[in-house]
């Protein structure tokens, strides 16, 4: 993939520069997305009206690290009748009460769907090992765990994107100064948001464990340069596009298939009324 | 509203011209709609950042009369973070054992959150009046029962647009034949379409019945002209808007406090720091 980095084996976070721009402008970044961005919509469409497949975009980021505004950009471009959106937050004791994928598992997405994960199961190797919410022996096991869950979602056709927004120390600062600036989106702040900050090379190393350890060639991750939110949105879009193309010829074929099968009908109950 | 009719009081289809355009031309009326739908975006976020109310809009109309292409025209202005979808078909035998809202009532919609249905608990007094789904006695308690409910929705912080999709039969017959020449929309093709085609005028007696008694000043029916695409996701898209318009300058100041509060919570945070 053109603009985002697939993780391959052991990676680290430190090495791969959040401020990129892949050289571009910002105008033109914007254009390419939009003119990818009508491409997934013919892509989502045949992926509904096939039912042969679904898609799974995995979100993960710290905090104001763009998932609500990716999420908002893909808007303009997936039709909302096909898309499911699942964030994740903090479990609740009935959740807690099970293993960590009994509440992910639900929201998988049904042949012909879409879901976005905001947060995931991935939160149960991040933040559960960077404040030890959980014994070492218990999240030590996820990583495994996790793989075999998604290979059980890619076998049964279901095409995994994860998306991880990696943004630097100082961008993060600047966003949540913002807020504080913007009367519209101060009730967004959260003390929370700061004192997370205090742990940020231990979510680091958090993230560099989990990715690497959870990218074999069926789900790999993917990180996204995520400190222009342009060049973000134009990476994801053109990810998602690249993840879907391989499908399409499949997709047409079934569909042709389906419409000859309605005409023959429709000839057959149109001689039936003389 | 400007380019939808309220019902109020007695209304028959057979007198609104399905076929309307305002007077406008397809560019401006399509400029317009773009406007609109920004401003739709900005009053779907207050509302989600405020919490105080939900959205709830109906769509209902005969087969082709655009309930997903109205959703498509949505699609591009709303969050879909923020919107669920909900379409209603053939009841299972488990819906069948329950009332006829207890399918319904789960789909409501959450404070801050926008529910669309595409179709809805009206196809129990319209395909099941048509085709005596259900005994007289049963489905004529149901408009009482639906105004009873949808006023319970309403009370709890609901707002409830219903629109009706009006398409003349000539739209109709045009459209299914179009999908007969359309190679990527054959597969949509149904024989069922054309045979329900046979019950166009039970139908409008059915639509008329319904949209007469179910909208009490606290949820009225809007009819939507839809024949031209364009007009009808215009009227739409402005039918929305002045629906959120009121609670606007409510939500706004139930921002602003929540902010206040939240920079309360900062300063307090860094003074213990200092």
């Amino acid at each position: 993939m053109k603009y985002v980095h697939r993780v391959d084996g052991k990676v680290q976070l430190r090495d791969i520069d959040s401020s990129q721009d892949g050289g571009m402008i910002e105008d033109d970044a914007r254009k390419e997305t939009s003119r990818l961005g009508k491409e997934l919509e013919e892509l989502q469409e045949l992926l509904f009206a096939a039912g042969m497949h679904s898609l799974l975009v995995v979100l993960q980021g710290r905090d104001t690290a763009g998932k609500d505004g990716t999420i908002r950009g893909l808007s303009r471009y997936l039709n909302i009748q096909g898309v499911k959106v699942k964030g994740f937050k903090v479990p609740t004791p009935e959740e807690i009460g099970h293993d960590f994928l009994w509440r992910v598992h639900p929201h998988a997405p049904q042949k012909g769907m879409v879901s976005i994960f905001n947060r995931s199961h991935y939160e149960d190797v991040l933040v559960v090992r960077v404040h030890n919410l959980a014994p070492e022996g218990a999240w030590k096991k996820r990583y495994d765990q996790i793989n075999e869950f998604e290979q059980l979602l890619v076998e049964n056709g279901t095409i995994l994107v994860k998306l991880c927004l990696h943004i630097s120390k100082d961008e993060q600062k600047e966003r949540l100064l913002e807020r504080e600036q913007d009367a519209t989106k101060s009730w967004k702040l959260s003390v929370g948001d700061w004192k997370e900050r205090e742990f940020w090379d231990d979510y680091t190393d958090a993230y560099d464990v989990a990715l690497s350890k959870c990218s074999p060639n069926h789900a790999p991750w993917y990180v996204v340069a995520a400190d222009r939110k342009w060049y973000r949105d134009l990476a994801i879009t053109h990810a998602l596009v690249e993840s879907l193309r391989p499908y399409k010829d499949g997709w047409l074929k079934k569909l042709e298939g389906m419409g000859k099968v309605a005409l023959a009908d429709l000839q057959e109950f149109r001689a039936g009324q003389g």
